[in-house]
């Protein structure tokens, strides 16, 4: 059976505003210094997948874009266009569909586009463990992360090793805990971080959302119907918007893992969500006072900062913990522990017609 | 007896960098929002003394930007260039000499170009009583400010009241105080801010110097010699280098003072010395959470800081005691505490040869 690539690329990635943007969101960015994210996202899944099999799909408003920062890597005709966000669930069952519709079936490998991951030679062992997986069980396979630290902002996923089959059943799937919490789960020893990756038969999938969410497996299969007619694009374009809006987490996984029918492999590979700002600390180097430097600045007593300017020296004195961020239009200086909070500058500027810096 | 106003203007004012710039310093500055600092000084002495009997005196890199700056309000002539910066002795010496020259005698109000002071109605009839008193007695006046809070940032004035003749004579110079010593001036009540406001003769200033400062006087009475004659400038070239670099306060005012030969007036108008960043707090209203937001800012869980914006917004999260400035080539973010600091910074672009900073 044949592998599909699947890279959601939908999200807007608020939380690394002001670089990030709506017309230039964080996928689209290079926050590491080598690759724009999502070309680091394609080349990862091409050590595994041929690159004709290497689809994305996104919100119809970064369809552009993402043909253009892409082109080198991707065929036009594999950017899937989603008329309007419908959270995880729907792109996973309207992908899914295609596949099913054009190919037959596949193993689906379906990913983030926005993730950070530095050792991609294991990451390319893990996934084709995981396709394995996929194909000989049946089953809704995921890769969990080796948790390194006792996070908070992760999900984690409650693991528990089936030792006469070699493989690891997935119990539970947890929200981000508090530390307290996350401390115990790595004492356990049997959580690891929900990577958000999933790799799965397209059948499996379109058979899941026909039994646990009936309501969205209708409209996908109205669909799939269209698939490759003249009518495919009015359809999606009135139906699409009508789908639920829920994550593929709790739609399908959650319900199939309390089932012991879903099945997590061991990522020991270095990995990031990329879901803030202090995502940067894993990606770059400090100084000796804990300061991570991108562009010119001056720090005069000046500890455990993230510093990253565009055109304008930046100086500090006397300040630790601090998020700055020069863009062209804006200087953002944030808390490191209220980086959430930048949503809040989003509302503002949403509420004051601020649009232009959104 | 005339009224001669001499605004000493040679200072850089780096405690106000990035806004000001060696090519740009502090007096030349708008920061009231209202109008450029040196004219608002000029403004308030014009109240007082004829237009042509007030002069600047000022370092000669910035006689150009100050003939600039002040043409409405200063004729030309009137602006006398220092060769270099030998600090207020001398400058208040070579003055002295010149208005000794010209018109014989007077008397010399001498004020920095850069305070900030807000009730100028107060302020003339301030000055006008000082005038009269150094017109009278022959002493060195000087206006003290009625402290409001116990300041560690400016020096104070120790004085006693002459009931019988109804005027405060100085006893002692004080350094910036910390701040048990500074409440403890508060309390006793018989303390002033030191404003640096001088009234005397120029007569009296050139006795004083001839007493107390015999190697300064030499050298400004071989330029007395020479003033209105065709080689001033270049004596002045020669000799001004040589003048020992000393305060008016050390040279002449603490030992006049301990000899009973001062004189202070209460000054019960609102000033600050604009010493640092930190004194824009009595210049701006501040929001409900202790900001002072000039350009524009928004603020999310922002407590106590001062924002100034040149071009681009600035956004705040969760920050608190930050002096946070754009200009047009840098950003400083600096606790408010630490605002002496930034002189750390002019070294290290001393240092690294990125004087286009400075």
């Amino acid at each position: 059976m044949k592998t599909y690539g699947l890279i959601m690329a939908g999200g807007i990635g608020s939380r690394f505003w002001p670089i990030s943007r709506k017309k230039k969101p964080k996928q689209l960015l290079n926050l590491t210094g080598n690759e724009i994210i999502i070309n680091e996202t394609i080349d990862r899944l091409t050590n595994v997948i041929d690159k004709e099999n290497i689809f994305i799909i996104t919100n119809e408003d970064y369809v552009g874009p993402i043909i253009e920062t892409t082109k080198e890597r991707i065929l036009t005709r594999n950017i899937i266009s989603e008329p309007s966000s419908r959270n995880t669930a729907a792109c996973i069952g309207y992908a899914a569909m295609k596949i099913i519709k054009n190919y037959n079936d596949g193993i689906m490998v379906i990913a983030p586009s926005d993730a950070y991951i530095r050792e991609t030679d294991k990451f390319s062992a893990n996934l084709l463990s995981a396709v394995k997986l996929a194909e000989e069980n049946d089953k809704i396979v995921t890769i969990g992360i080796t948790p390194t630290y006792p996070a908070t902002g992760y999900g984690y996923i409650k693991y528990e090793k089936d030792s006469s089959q070699g493989i690891n059943i997935v119990k539970k799937f947890k929200e981000k805990p508090d530390l307290e919490t996350a401390k115990t789960y790595i004492n356990e020893g049997n959580y690891l971080w929900n990577s958000g990756i999933i790799i799965c038969k397209a059948s499996i999938i379109e058979r899941k959302f026909k039994e646990l969410v009936p309501d969205i497996y209708d409209n996908l299969n109205i669909i799939k119907n269209y698939i490759n007619t003249s009518e495919e694009k009015k359809i999606i374009k009135n139906i699409y918007p009508n789908i639920r809006s829920i994550s593929i987490d709790y739609a399908i996984l959650e319900s199939t893992a309390l089932n012991n029918e879903m099945l997590v492999v061991e990522g020991n590979f270095e990995w990031s969500d990329m879901g803030s700002w202090n995502s940067l600390e894993v990606l770059h180097d400090k100084d000796e006072f804990g300061n991570i430097i991108l562009g010119d600045a001056i720090t005069v007593d000046t500890t455990n900062c993230i510093i990253q300017s565009e055109k304008k020296l930046i100086t500090t004195i006397g300040v630790d913990n601090l998020i700055i961020v020069e863009t062209a239009d804006t200087i953002m200086i944030c808390d490191k522990n209220k980086s959430q909070d930048v949503k809040k500058v989003l509302e503002i500027l949403n509420n004051t017609n601020r649009r232009d810096f959104l």
